[in-house]
């Protein structure tokens, strides 16, 4: 089945024949084709999927697309998918509707439903409270095995995973983890006790998202404790969960790295004017940085004027510059956000960086030199070639180092982004050209 | 124990210290400060450790770190470790290290291990069979709750995951896929055949690693089944090599995005001069792209001659059409990696972006109009601000149409990196800009 048919088949108005391959599909598959219709398309497919299959789908849209559904249906329909979404996924569903709708879905709910709804609203955002499942299934040490898997199989249906099964003392606090596989393979009168591990890696409520995500990705987990200020076991953060996240967040970073302030929304979700707002302040910030270079060259106006021939450089010059320095600061961001590098190895990485700077520059200079000398004179091409030397290692450094300081002040190095650093080292990169210009060829 | 005791034991030479600061370490630990030492080092710590934590602590080492402990470790112990690691692993090992180091480890493991670890080799390099563990455990329809419980304790152990379990026919078909939650909590009585989902999402052998992880982070899947060429099962990938994937193809995104080649290393594992190679190549054809602009300001000589105050905004005009094409540029690759546009909505989003682009001109545009008006001349304001609101537009949409056209010839869109279209954006922009003056004030 195609994209075409079910966009067809809604434009046919063919409800028959849209049942008919709605029925033939997946939930993934469905999902898949309903974001790609407009508002009212998307609303009348989603009211030919029967009733579970509707929530199994709505549970898997992005919360913009959930949100636009709502609008379209019946209070009762409402009130269903929203009791049977998991509390996690409800939560970031409500952070995205008006507070009004917001209040009116959560009087909807039933008191259970309710309760947990409301335990992980109070949880800061973007924190790892927020993201948790607070129904998950806890063992005690002296259980058996045989009891262990009686209570699995009791209150199995409702925990979001049941695969990572955490270990409680008596006042709820987290002594360790087993698998649901160790048990299975265990004997049935093996103490709990005796298969957990005691070496736990856990998160408190108020743990960065991002953090707690790396953690799952990094150690490979299936699910990770989250713990309260008192060090008792409050909810599970899932690896589906986790990976989410991450997909989220490299959204973001790229979306920084490109200039752009990052979407909350897929890229066909977003009218033109949306758009048009994530990237206006960054293109807004960085033309009041690049005014510094009209600046600068106003000062060397007569340099200008009395050798025309430098003004052909400019263009060569600030771009080799700021592709140097944004070939150092991406690959610091993404050291750093993967603790390949710490804030403690910045001398290191500045000297390193500053050595790559000078080869690159040499050989970007000598390969420049010639053909340079050939066709204007060989006094020009040695200015061309010095400036290039000397603003690849000025770009390389100070596009290394400018992560650490952002992360210094908590900004994410991210934003510290590819075009900033271009466009701060194109203003002294204009500095070095006219200082070399002027030393050489007495202008 | 923070990063500083172990560099500091090592210096010290004080083993017993040393082997107890390592007692106390979780592996994870141990590998996070083993990474941040020098060659020499990194094997004093690990010939310190015992046998199987040394196993362990190897198993989630990096491959390019593996290959240098290898070095500097007795032949039994290299045996030894060889043989502990899963085939996948040791797959991605024995990639890395030269030819002949590679046949000579493969000749020194065990038979069965050996047959493993060859089918593996025998799939493309990036592909789902390279990646996946010939270790799972397969479930048959007709077997009961009992049986397949019984045979998940009897084959449990060796097993990379019993979490998701495929369910085979006669002919080792994949016919569906059942977990070890639904076995656990249904009645022993039960068939597996009315547990399974067959609604089944798997890969072949052949198929991408990306498009494998991000099937797996999409459907939020333990385990994903990978079959042969006749359909029959031959493996699983399971989700934290799916996320190892994800986190290695975000690294290469966002080095391409920067202008770099991706790096198979973590940076501080790198030489000066590998960071420098992965750098040049990119830097040598930007700035032969970059060579277009001299030539194009040539042409314009006489007129930059004339009013050299033209030469003042060429900066900050050939930067903001590199910011708006990569902002485009970069929202688009991400959009096409992750599913949200897909090839057949090329004309629509350049029809997008072009709205968006002008928008953002108007923007610009009016910003910049009136200092320039005031300080220098209306006609040159309304010239620099008429090149603002073409580039934007035509900036907008080369960067979204871009990646669309890499995709069709079968390069990574992400290769199509910001660099390169501000690079080739900065050319035509010049043209822009020297056209409008040549009309407006006729130079």
């Amino acid at each position: 089945m195609g994209p075409e048919p079910i966009a067809t088949l809604v434009r046919s108005s063919d409800t028959q024949a849209l049942s008919d391959s709605l029925a033939s599909m997946g939930t993934r598959d469905i999902e898949a084709e309903l974001v790609r219709l407009d508002d009212d398309a998307m609303g009348v497919v989603f009211r030919l999927l029967d009733r579970d299959l509707a929530a199994q789908v709505f549970e898997i849209l992005e919360p913009t697309y959930q949100q636009r559904l709502l609008r379209g249906l019946r209070a009762d329909r409402v009130v269903h998918l929203i009791e049977e979404l998991d509390p996690d996924d409800r939560v970031r569903l409500l952070d995205e509707v008006p507070a009004k709708v917001a209040n009116r879905l959560l009087a909807s709910l039933s008191p259970g439903e309710l309760a947990l709804t409301s335990t992980l609203l109070g949880y800061p955002e973007d924190s790892a409270g927020r993201l948790m499942s607070p129904e998950f299934i806890s063992l005690r040490e002296a259980m058996t095995v045989g009891e262990a898997l009686a209570k699995i199989r009791r209150d199995g249906l409702d925990a979001e995973t049941i695969y990572a099964l955490p270990v409680l003392d008596d006042e709820r606090h987290l002594i360790g983890v087993t698998g649901l596989r160790a048990l299975v393979i265990a004997d049935r009168e093996s103490l709990v006790g005796d298969l957990m591990n005691t070496d736990v890696r856990y998160v408190s409520t108020q743990t960065d998202q991002e953090v707690a995500a790396r953690l799952v990705s990094n150690e490979g987990l299936i699910a990770l404790p989250v713990v309260d200020a008192e060090q008792r076991l409050v909810g599970v953060l899932t690896v589906d969960d986790a990976m989410a996240v991450l997909e989220e967040e490299e959204s973001e970073d790229m979306a920084l790295q490109g200039g752009r302030s990052p979407a909350r929304e897929p890229y066909l979700a977003m009218s033109v004017f949306g758009l048009a707002r994530t990237r206006a302040l960054w293109l807004l910030v960085l033309i009041v940085a690049a005014a510094l270079t009209v600046n600068v060259l106003q000062i060397f106006e007569d340099s200008l004027a009395r050798v025309v021939a430098l003004a052909l450089f400019i263009p060569l010059l600030i771009d080799t510059g700021g592709n140097c320095g944004s070939q150092a600061s991406t690959s610091m961001v993404r050291a750093l956000a993967v603790d390949e590098v710490r804030p403690e190895d910045l001398r290191r990485v500045v000297w390193r960086e500053a050595r790559v700077g000078f080869m690159l520059g040499l050989m970007l200079g000598t390969a420049v030199f010639v053909p340079v000398a050939l066709i204007w004179e060989p006094n020009l091409a040695l200015v061309v070639a010095l400036t290039l030397v000397t603003i690849c290692v000025w770009a390389t450094m100070a596009g290394a180092a400018l992560p650490f300081f952002a992360r210094k002040v908590n900004i994410d190095p991210a934003v510290v982004s590819a075009p900033l650093i271009t466009t701060l080292v194109d203003a002294t990169g204009l500095l070095i050209y006219f200082g070399y210009a002027h030393l050489i060829l007495s202008v």
